[in-house]
């Protein structure tokens, strides 16, 4: 009977840089969580214990927080390619690395109407991120970036139903025809090229999705999730595909009729769980390879 | 050897109830974690099991869902104030009742330049609180409210320091005279009457503990949360007493000289634990009597 | 109008120390997470910004550190009382010094049949908490120690009821004369001495109090708690008060009428929130006075 | 340019189902969080709305519930084949369905140094999880069972090494040649049949892994994993594959020189992030075919 090593990848996860951009006197700020591993054959590390060819995760941390001053953090996309290429030169023994990456966004504090030039403020609305595969060195290099944003919560108050579904023994959900829809959610799509103003793209992705949850009139969270991917590759050539998960975070109405109190679509009840979890892909037919890119994302990316 | 029952209080927590106005095509909404809690000599039931003077957990729950329809929900405050009084009224062996209310904060989704009539996202910037305490019946009513802010994340990355401390034999650390600053802010303050408009003076208590913070340049946590704490005294004359929890969410100035790179304050570790945590009270000498008010406040509030 | 300084604490939190003990093969581990505060007049450093008074909490992490050596770890309650001590002996605008830790528990893992000598494995059940308080020096010093356990989920699948309760409009609860009771305790009780096993004195009550949590025929949780509290002020002299706050995690029973399946007492829905919270006190007649024992818990301890 | 819909799935997540068995006076108690999921061509229900072929989430929790009486709960894996199996019966456009389901772990209370009938609570050391996969039906159909165990802490406190490792610019780890080695393991293991003693095998796993951990010199975490997982696959045929996901839970030594004081191996610094992260594969050479078995793994499980 053989045994041997299968798919396994190590690196140094959630390294919590802040980069401070301080030339003039109005600051600017970076602040990303940073995650590097490297895959491929290392039968040495894990059947007979040699690190020789093992960049230590340490060493991996460091060059993190070195590459924020020597290469800086225009994006995360840009910083990831960087610290990729960096470690595939140094650890010879690896065929990938990937780097995920989490940002969370700072506006300004406001004095007198106007950004403080060096006071923040941490915004929600859901934070950035990025994860850049690149494979192979070289004439043989590949690079995969995966954009997205993470946990944003949106709520429509009407302009939702869901009705007209597949009735089984166990089914005692009523039609509803106007109903609270909202969600939590996770997007990701992947470029096909890396010639991207990343920043741009970002941005405009982001409010083009959360406009057209806006506009579109749900018949269930599935088609108003497939609306949004839909608008995003016709706007953005640049990108082949996109990704959902999105909890239905159910909004229950309350039955007042015990207490005498009408309750004309006003008042629910916000569950937790359990809920329902829709994941959906929006694809071109014509969409590139994606060779690692969408296993090696880590969940919380 | 004589054993009794001391200080008790039940109640439902975490009634998370989501109000929606669509009384015109622009909906409003209300997004309220709720917790209700009576106290008083409820010996009965912790001794003998005697449940004749409890009123349920769970019909203060439905209490809390009707009251948003019935009252309506114009403020956290408020929305607490008419709770508390009904509990007292229904609950005779209750001597005091306390409401906790978080409030997560909508933005409606912008489209075309406008916000939309129907679609929000949540924004972060620290949800609102507030816990609401109303002792006795009819001429003996006392009503305390505590509003506040929870999870506010601030950052100046400069106008900081922290100098000429107290030294011992276990004294590493060395003055900074130039650092980043950073906490994840809990302010809750103490008003003395209910005579209030609620919504606007928690938005000006918000913008202007905001405002300080940017502008003091801080010789320490402490000091500029005095001064915050200060600013909201001075311009708010129904509040009595500003209390902070400020964890110092540390950033660590990162050596990157073994690797031949300067870091002239730009490049920064952000740690999570241990934190300093400091914890401070503004009040005025002539503040009123708190009562029971910041004992009942729960932990998350 | 004059403001002043109020109630304060400073100090670092969530130092996480792990001692082991390898004097012989068979190692000891202990693994403590230890908030460190200090409380006075410290005006100086809020009004001024003059640090001078000021031990700063980088200096309390090191000395957690370094005590965990010098002082060794015995029991949390010792440690906690020796760094109390200390700090009040250095920072002498401090009037009061609290200390509060959480233990994870380890245990040996199995080889064999037998705990082996250097290889743990963390179980759960709750970890073990104390809050040390001292306030002065010399013949003023007094100490208060309240120690507890957090977390601890419990369950009976009968011997519970709850029924008989007060009505109101909003009633719409049913008695449940066979139910489940859980709950995720958190537990504390106030010793009134420092002469204490403090070790012994924990399982000992840890053990007792889920004895009567199964041996007690349950009317309500509150009946419940007061039994269990009442049961370890009579088995430890050394104990003044217990005090107890009680999520009742609610299991409410399924409907499978609608799919033709009875549903005796079976199947359950366990929910999250909202949920009925009991806070109780049990307390000696005769109790000593708690002085700031029980307002400086911290809410997770 | 043709946009289609991608790999999709939909369900019920986190439905938390608690079964008692009383047929006794001995209870029995199984504590399941249960997701489900479809998968399959569901363009009607993305493009056009059209829900005529989709089994609402919320008829998937129920008969979560009901099949908690209908079929019992023997074990995680069984239970999951019985779901999975009945939802491809129903939903004629499903091509795959995926249970997930997480088992929280509860003891008897002891009472005089016997278990108590009814009374529980839960331990700790890990919970016990599995994913089922069920593609096709009659001749077509193909089962897939990934069982592990989530969240086992376990720590070495000597017997751990971590040296010869690749060095670069960025390397300023220095060599350990005696460390504490401790995770948060997460594993899983892909059985290559369902004719399997499920509770037995699980129990087996977990117990061979845990003495493999205490027993294997390390070199490193990877080889520490790769000892685990080789010694799973020579003991148990059923199985082909074991994943690892642990990170490395780094405890640093303290230095307290500064103080005069020594620390051999004695005093650590626990930290939370950032983190090394090992993931690695054990296989088996003639390892059947893993079909979606290991894409459709949820994170949490």
């Amino acid at each position: 009977m053989a045994i041997r090593l299968g798919p396994n990848q190590y690196g140094k996860s959630q390294n919590h840089v802040v980069r401070i951009y301080r030339d003039t006197p109005r600051h600017e700020i970076r602040d990303l969580t940073v995650d590097t591993s490297l895959r491929g054959d290392f039968s040495g590390a894990h059947i007979s214990g040699d690190q020789s060819e093992v960049l230590p995760t340490d060493t991996q941390k460091n060059t993190v927080f070195s590459f924020a001053k020597e290469k800086g953090i225009d994006s995360p996309e840009q910083f990831g390619l960087e610290l990729a290429d960096h470690f595939l030169e140094t650890a010879a023994r690896a065929d990938g690395a990937r780097i995920g990456i989490e940002e969370a966004a700072w506006a300004r504090i406001q004095v007198d109407g106007k950004g403080h030039d060096h006071a923040f403020v941490q915004t929600g609305g859901g934070n950035r991120t990025t994860v850049v595969n690149v494979e192979g060195r070289g004439s043989d290099r590949k690079a995969y970036v995966v954009s997205g944003i993470k946990d944003v919560v949106v709520l429509k108050s009407t302009g939702s139903e869901f009705q007209g579904f597949l009735k089984d023994k166990y089914t005692t959900l009523q039609p509803a025809n106007d109903r609270i829809l909202a969600t939590s959610l996770i997007a990701r799509w992947r470029y096909n090229t890396t010639d991207v103003d990343w920043n741009a793209t970002f941005d405009g992705v982001k409010a083009l999705m959360l406009q057209r949850f806006a506009e579109i009139y749900s018949h269930a969270l599935q088609q108003t999730l497939y609306g949004m991917g839909e608008a995003v590759l016709e706007a953005y050539p640049s990108i082949d595909e996109v990704k959902f998960s999105a909890p239905n975070k159910h909004h229950f109405l309350v039955d007042l009729s015990p207490f005498g109190v009408e309750n004309p679509n006003e008042v629910f009840y916000a569950a937790d769980r359990p809920f329902g979890l829709i994941e959906a892909t929006v694809i071109r037919d014509d969409a590139t390879d994606p060779g690692h890119a969408w296993h090696s994302v880590p969940a919380f990316l």
